[in-house]
C-alpha cells in the first residue's frame, strides 16, 4: 500500500503547486507549495503514507465537519436543524448573497463559513474559551494525537484580518441566529480554523466518521453512527464548497477540503485518508490533493456511487 | 418483502394527500392524491410491490437521469461537460436566476429544467423525432417494457402552456447554448416529461442504475458503469432539486422525482426503487414516496454514507 | 446655436467611435462608428442642429417613452401601473434576473426591455400590426414626420436572432402578464424597436415631453401634461439603464438611449434633444451623444436639479 | 402659505398612523404616530409651518445627503467617486446582495447604508470624533441652529444593536473599502443618524440645497452649486430606497427620508421642506409624508419633470 501510494504521488506530482496558495493572510501564503502527502488509514490492513504525510498545516475548513459533529453531539440534531439548513448553496464558501430576503437557516449550511461559525454556539461550554477546547480536546480523541494545537500566527492573523467572517457573523447576529458576543463566537472559529495538523491526523479522523463512529484502530465507539451518516451526507453536497458537485463524479466519496491545503475523505466502509498540498483551484480546494483522491478511488473503486 | 413494503406503506399512509398536486397543467391537477404504490428490484432475491405499483403516471423530471445518459451515451463526456455544469444551484428546478452575467454551462445542471433541455440537443437522431424516439426505446429496454408511451394528453397540455421552459430554452438559445430551433428541442423535452410509466418501471431502471449497468434480472450490460457512476452522483448532489441535501441526510442514497408524484431510487450494489404518490412538497416531490424511500432505508441501512 | 453645437460636436470628436457597436444583429454591427450629429428644437428660438442630424439610424429603446405613452394613453395609468413597476432594477436592460420570487410587476419598469414588451399589450388595437401602426402613427405625429418607416431588415433579423427579448417575453406569459401569443407581442416590439428615425424626430419628439405635451412649433396640444410628467420622471430614474444615476450627475435631465446609438434629450420648460453617435458604452448608451449632453447642459445649465 | 399648510396637513390626516414604526430599537418604537408636522422655507416669501413642525427627532437616513456634501466637501468628487457608485441598486437600504462578484464601489451608492458609512471615512478630522463634529458643525450650519445635538439614548441603542449596519462595514472592510477600525466608522456613522432634528432644520438645509448652496435666508453661499446638482441628483434617483421611482412619479423633486419619519425635500430654484410623521411604509418612508409632499407638489406645480 505504501508503494502504491508513492506511486500515486509520483504520478500526481505533475499538479503539485498548480493552483494558487491562499494569500489572505501571510502565514497561508508562505507555504511551501510543493508539499505533497498521503495517509491512508483502511478498516483493514495497514495504516499507509507517503510524501509529506508528516507535514503540519492548519486544518482550516476541514474543521468544520468536526464543528457540526460537536454541535449535534452536545445541542442534538434539532436545534443544529432549526439553526442551519442542509441544502448547497450555489455560491462561493464565503458568499454573502442571501437573496432578497430576510437571512434564515435555509440560507446557508455548516459546510459554509456562515454556517459553521453559528454552529459554533451549539458546543458545549460556559465560555467560547471552553467551547473551543472541548471542541479540540475531541478532535484530538478522534486523531488520537493529544499533542494537537493551535498555529498561534495564523490565529493571530485570522482575528485581525478575518472581516469577512466577522460580517457574515454579524449578520446571523443582525437575524438573531446567534445570541452571545459576535468576536467571542469568531474567536471560538478562528482558533477552530487554525489547529495545526497533518494528513496523518485527517486520516486518522475520517477513519471513525467512514466506520460509523468507531475508532478503526481501537475499536472504541467514538460517537453514535447515525451522526457519521448525517455528517457524510453534508459532507457529499456541500463538503468541496460549489466543487461538490465536480468531485462526487471524479471522485466519489464525502470528503472536506480547507484552504490550508488539506482534504479529509471518507469511504464508509472502507477507510479514511488526509491528502495534502497547499496550492489551491479557484473554488478552494487543493488541486493535487484532488488529483490524489481521484487516483487512489480509481485504483480501489472507492466512489459510494456505483 | 412484500410484507414488508405493506408494512411500509401502511405506516406512511398518514402522509398520502399531504402537499399537493402539480397543478400547472389540468392533467397533473385530476391525479387521485389518494395513490401510493412501491416497487423494489434486489440485486438478490424477488422483485417486490405494494399498493398502487401497477399505476400509470407520467415520469416528468425523473427522464432527467435517463435524458443524461442518452447524452453521455451518445455525445460523450466531454461533450456534456461542455455544456452543462455539475453543481447543485441552490434554487428550484425551474429558476431564472442566473447571477448578473452571461448564462454558461457552469450556472447550470442536468437535474433542472435548463440543463436536460440542453441535453436533449446531445442524443443522436437526425431530428427531434428521431432523438425522442432512440430515448424511448433505451428507457423500454432499460424498463424492460416495451410498452412504454407517452400520454398525448399531458403532452399536449405541456406544449401549449409549458412557457416557463419555452423561457429558459430561449434564454439556452440566446446564449448560443442551443443551435437548432427551440420549438424542436422543447418537443423531444415535453415528450420526454410525458412518458407514461409505473412504480416497477422505475424500479427496473433504477436497478439497472445500481448495479454499474447492468439488467438485473437478465444480467445483460446496458451501458458502461462509468456512466452509472457519473449519473448517480448527480443524482445525489441535485436528484431532488433544493431538497437533495436533506434528501441525503435522511435517505441517503441516488434519487430523481419527478412533478408526477413519482421517484426513482438507486442504491448502488443494492436495489432499484420506484415508488409513487402524487402529492407533492413545495419543492416539487412526492411526501409520502420520500417517507416510504426513508423508512425502507432505515429497514435495510440504505444509506451510503454509512 | 448651431454655431455652438457645431462646436460642441467639435469639442466631442475625440468620443466618436470610442466604444462599440452593437453587434447582436449584423445590421447594427455594419454603421458607421464616425457619424455624429445632433439636433436641439427649443421652446423659444429656432431649432438647430450640426453634424449628421440627417442621418437615418434605428430608434431602438428610444421608443420606449413612446410604448409607455400609448399605454398611458390608450389603457390609463391604473392599468400600466398594475402591469409594470417604476423602480430603477440595478441590472442591465436585458437582465434575467428576477429575484428567486415569481415574477411580478414591481421587478421591472417600462425602460427595461421586459417592461416595455409587457406595455406592448396595453396599446389599442385588435391585432397586434394595429398596435404597431397606432404606435407609428403617433410616432409620426409627436416628430411632425409622415415618412417614417421601419427598416425592413433590421426588423427582420431582430425577430430571427431576438432570443433574449423571447426567452423576456416567455417569462412574462409564464407568470400570466401578457395573454395575447408571444410572437405577435414580439413582432409588434420588434417592429417598434426598427423604427428608422433621425436627430431631427428624436429632437422633435423630445421637444412635446418638454413642454407639457405640447408641439413646440405648432402650438397642439399632442397628449395631456400628466403623461409628459410620468415619463419625464421615469426616464430620469431608468431611461439610460444602469447608467441612469450617473447621467443624472452628468447632464441632469430626462433622456433615453437606444442601442441605435441615438439619445432622446427632454429639458422641461426648455428644449427637446436629439443626439447620434453609435459607438456604445458598456452600458449600452451613446459615448459621444453622452458627452454632447453634457456639454450642452453645461454651457446653457440645463440640469433640473440646480 | 401656513393655511394652506394647515389645508394639506388636515386632508392628509387620513394617512398619519399608516404604516409602522421603526423597531429595530425601542427608542423609535415609542414615537408618538400621530405626530405629523411641516415646514417650507420657500426663496419668495416667508416661511411656513404647520402641525408638529416643532417636534423633534432623530434625522437618521436624512443626514444621508449631508455626510454625501461632507465628503465631497472635503476629499472631492473623484475620492467620492472612486469609493461610491451612484446607480440605484434595485435593494433595500440594508440589502446584504452585492451580486456573486467581490464587492466594489459600482455595487453601492451613497443613499444606501454601505455607501454612507463608506463615506464617513472622507470627512475631514483626524478622528472619528473630529469627523462627527464636523458633520455636526456643519449640518448646524446649514439648519441654522447651533442647538442640534445627538439624541444619546437612540445613540446608544443603534450602536448596541445596529449589528446589521456593523456586517455592512465589515464587508466593506474586507474589500479594501474603508482601511479605518470599523468601529470607529460607525461610531460617526451612529452618531449622525441620531442628530436631532426638526422640520424647520430639515427644510432649511433643504432650501440651501435647492439655492445653489446659498443660504435662503441670509443669502450666504454655504457650499458650491456644483454640490448641490450633485446630491440633488443621487436624491431623485435613490433618495428615497426603492421607492424613489414612485416618488419621482407622484412628487416629482429631490427627496431623502429617514426612518425617524422625517423628509427632506428639495425644490430646485423654490423652496426647502421638511416634513414629519413617523408611520412608514414598507420601504422605510413616512407614509403620511410622502402624501403631504405629493399635495403641496400638486397645488404649486412642484415636478421638476414637466
Amino acid at each position: 500500500m505504501n508503494v502504491l501510494l508513492d506511486d500515486i504521488l509520483k504520478e500526481c506530482s505533475q499538479y503539485v503547486g498548480q493552483g494558487k496558495l491562499a494569500n489572505y493572510i501571510p502565514e497561508l501564503a508562505n507555504a511551501d507549495p510543493n508539499k505533497f502527502g498521503i495517509c491512508v488509514i483502511p478498516h483493514e490492513g495497514e495504516i499507509a503514507f507517503a510524501g509529506d504525510y508528516y507535514h503540519h498545516f492548519t486544518i482550516q475548513s476541514a474543521i468544520k465537519p468536526l464543528i457540526l459533529l460537536m454541535a449535534l453531539f452536545d445541542s442534538g440534531w434539532s436545534r443544529v436543524h432549526d439553526l442551519v439548513g442542509v441544502e448547497a448553496t450555489g455560491k462561493p464558501f464565503d458568499a454573502f448573497n442571501y437573496s432578497d430576503q430576510a437571512l434564515t437557516g435555509a440560507h446557508i449550511n455548516p459546510m459554509i463559513n456562515t454556517g459553521a461559525i453559528a454552529l459554533c454556539t451549539l458546543i458545549k461550554g460556559e465560555t467560547y474559551d471552553e467551547k473551543f477546547n472541548h471542541l479540540l480536546n475531541f478532535t484530538r480523541k478522534l486523531a488520537g494525537n493529544p499533542t494537537m494545537e493551535i498555529d498561534e500566527a495564523v490565529y493571530r492573523s485570522e482575528k485581525i484580518t478575518g472581516n469577512k467572517n466577522r460580517a457574515l457573523a454579524y449578520m446571523l447576529k443582525a437575524y438573531g441566529m446567534i445570541e452571545d458576543p459576535v468576536e467571542d463566537v469568531l474567536d471560538c472559529y478562528f482558533k477552530a480554523c487554525s489547529i495545526l495538523t497533518t494528513c496523518t491526523d485527517l486520516a486518522r479522523i475520517a477513519a471513525v466518521f467512514s466506520n460509523q463512529g468507531k475508532d478503526v484502530l481501537t475499536g472504541k465507539q467514538m460517537f453514535e453512527p447515525k451522526y457519521a451518516k448525517y455528517v457524510n451526507a453534508i459532507l457529499t453536497t456541500c463538503g468541496m464548497y460549489d466543487g461538490s458537485g465536480e468531485f462526487a463524479l471524479r471522485v466519489g466519496f464525502p470528503a472536506k477540503s480547507g484552504v490550508g491545503g488539506g482534504i479529509l475523505g471518507v469511504v464508509p466502509k472502507r477507510m479514511g485518508i488526509g491528502v495534502y498540498s497547499p496550492a489551491l483551484d479557484k473554488k478552494g480546494n487543493s488541486v493535487a490533493g484532488i488529483h490524489a483522491l481521484e487516483m487512489l478511488s480509481r485504483k480501489f473503486d472507492l466512489s459510494i456511487f456505483l
